[in-house]
């Protein structure tokens, strides 16, 4: 049986996946990719931010090795900095 | 709605807070706790490793503030570091 923990690092992979194989490179985001996986999986998160120039920003923090692509290791470290914000969040709550 | 992403992100946090707040800092693995965790989470990858040391080991390179705990930043570089070594065995398996 597959764990609650499995369940969740299997489905980092397939949403990565979903959008990074629609073109070009099938193993990396292109920034349409990442505009679009961002729009369809973090559109909360997205809308949270007045700034238009947001997905660029995104891109550019991300893309350590500056190819104009976002690999699953540069992606996990996006999920990482928001799911770290989103417990933070949870724990000030739970304190008050 | 819920995406999948955020499903992951949620799955995440709780399955840290289910073992976190079984004992003493409710917001913190101690070394029981995190062996619980491991040992109910992912078996399968503590069952691949055939060294006895494994939890003690995997406590000390997380516990980056030497406090003797594991929190949530710290569990997350954990999950980061092995959602990347499975992606990259799943793309290798696909290549073939």
């Amino acid at each position: 049986m597959v764990s609650k923990l499995e369940d969740a690092m299997e489905g980092l992979i397939t949403v990565f996946h979903t959008y990074s194989s629609k073109e070009g490179d099938k193993c990396k985001l292109n920034k349409a990719e990442l505009k679009s996986l961002l729009q369809g999986e973090l559109s909360d998160f997205l809308a949270a931010s007045k700034d238009p120039m947001v997905v660029e920003k995104i891109m550019s923090d991300l893309d350590e090795n500056q190819d104009g692509e976002v690999d699953f290791q540069e992606f996990v470290v996006l999920v990482a900095v928001i799911t770290v914000a989103c417990n933070d969040f949870f724990v000030e709550s739970m304190k008050n």
